[in-house]
């Protein structure tokens, strides 16, 4: 199999500490595995220059096929990531035309004056492209690096997918030819622990995920989710989720499980 | 400031993939934060023993004080965090007595046997210690690294919560002893563009932590969230959150915020 890996970086002390659950992380990640990708790494790290620059080296160093991240390109003195990304990068900001234009146009209209601190989002790592905001002020910032596709959308959510949609559709050069499905069995009354010989030899036969979620208390009333994925051909995916599927029915029979139709 | 810097690892496909929401990493981190430590950083990793390896040797060369992980600890094809922690602390895998102990009474006393599968979960890194799972079955894994307080906890959010509270209770060496205190300001009509260089003043001014959290549209009708928070002693990062709030309303009053009670 060859697989199209994808990095997701997120920014912002908030996550760290808790305080915000990463959505935006889990948004970014369904995006790119419906697209064929697999997400083989997320970072948080804080708004520190420092953090920021050696999440996004580390990343790049991994050689995935595409970088999103998201958090830090406002207006706020913490807002560091254009800066990080560009050293990352070995290169300086520089006064993008098409972001100042984006951002002056949002504020004129409004009778808003551009203030330093407004000017800041239309500073981007130079090579980079804007990439349209239609749901806020600072424009994304879009690099092909090293054959990476790299994005940098900002932290409100709203904006950090309309930014992506944006992306996707006008920018994105890595796109995979692979297609991603995955399939679900929900059981009752048989414990993960049991089911385990049988998921393993599943997976070694057909080189398939298969994982399964425990969803109540293994030992008193077991409820599993059992999820099975692969990315690849169409039919070829198709047709491997369909026979792991009854072998896996077959097992459950033999252990008395129920099958439920949801959780 | 003298931080203490803690990190997290979460392993498993399914929040890379976008499929579960990393909560887990949300409650590790607000439980560490109310402890004193600072979240540096949260690693996600897929199910791969490669992977898992380079996350926490990754981790450990950054020289936290604490390191958390969950994930990966159940009896399945696919829980590789303990042979994982092991070979990125250079030790083998060994049958540990008390976590035997544990999972054999727990399965003992409803009559179930103990499958090579079960049996896995009693492996721990040499030199480790089982952690209490009050919850379910997989105990968790404490091990002391390089003045390092190194914590695996399995993925299930109960248990994982079980587990890092007997953690905390028992085990833990590294206790700072500092105390976070965080508070608020809800502001209406204020653009974040707007009070960014008052903010950005009083942080320097302070050194303290202060960040605006759009929660609306910045252009049409702006709400922010103010948060202002930091580590020390209690008595003095009191007074200082209190001295910066006054300042901050004086800033809002002079650009005609409105004051809100909550969001």
């Amino acid at each position: 199999m060859d697989y199209w890996f994808a990095e997701i970086v997120t920014i912002g002390n908030e996550v760290l500490s808790g305080k915000t659950v990463n959505t935006n992380a889990s948004h970014i990640g369904r995006r790119l595995t419906s697209l064929g990708f697999t997400v083989r790494r997320i970072t948080v790290v804080m708004d520190d220059i420092d953090e920021i620059v050696s999440a996004f080296r580390e990343a790049i160093d991994r050689k995935p096929k595409v970088i999103v991240s998201s958090g830090g390109l406002g207006p706020t003195w913490d807002d560091k990531t254009a800066e990080g990304l560009a050293k990352a990068l070995g290169v300086n900001l520089e006064l993008n035309k098409t972001a100042f234009d984006m951002i002056l146009e949002k504020y004129t209209k409004r009778n808003i004056p551009l203030t330093e601190e407004r000017k800041k989002m239309a500073y981007l790592p130079y090579g980079a492209m804007a990439v349209e905001n239609n749901e806020g002020i600072a424009p994304g910032i879009y690099i092909y690096h090293n054959n990476i596709d790299i994005l940098a959308t900002p932290g409100v959510p709203r904006e950090m997918e309309n930014v992506l949609e944006n992306f996707i559709n006008k920018m994105l050069r890595n796109k995979p030819n692979l297609k991603y499905l995955e399939d679900f069995i929900y059981v009752e009354n048989v414990m993960e622990s049991a089911l385990a010989p049988y998921v393993k030899e599943l997976v070694k036969k057909y080189d398939i995920y298969i994982k399964t979620h425990p969803k109540s208390y293994e030992l008193l009333r077991p409820i599993l989710e059992i999820q099975i994925a692969g990315s690849g051909r169409e039919e070829e995916i198709k047709v491997k989720i369909e026979k792991v599927k009854n072998e896996l029915l077959d097992a459950i029979k033999k252990l008395n499980g129920i099958i439920r139709n949801s959780l």
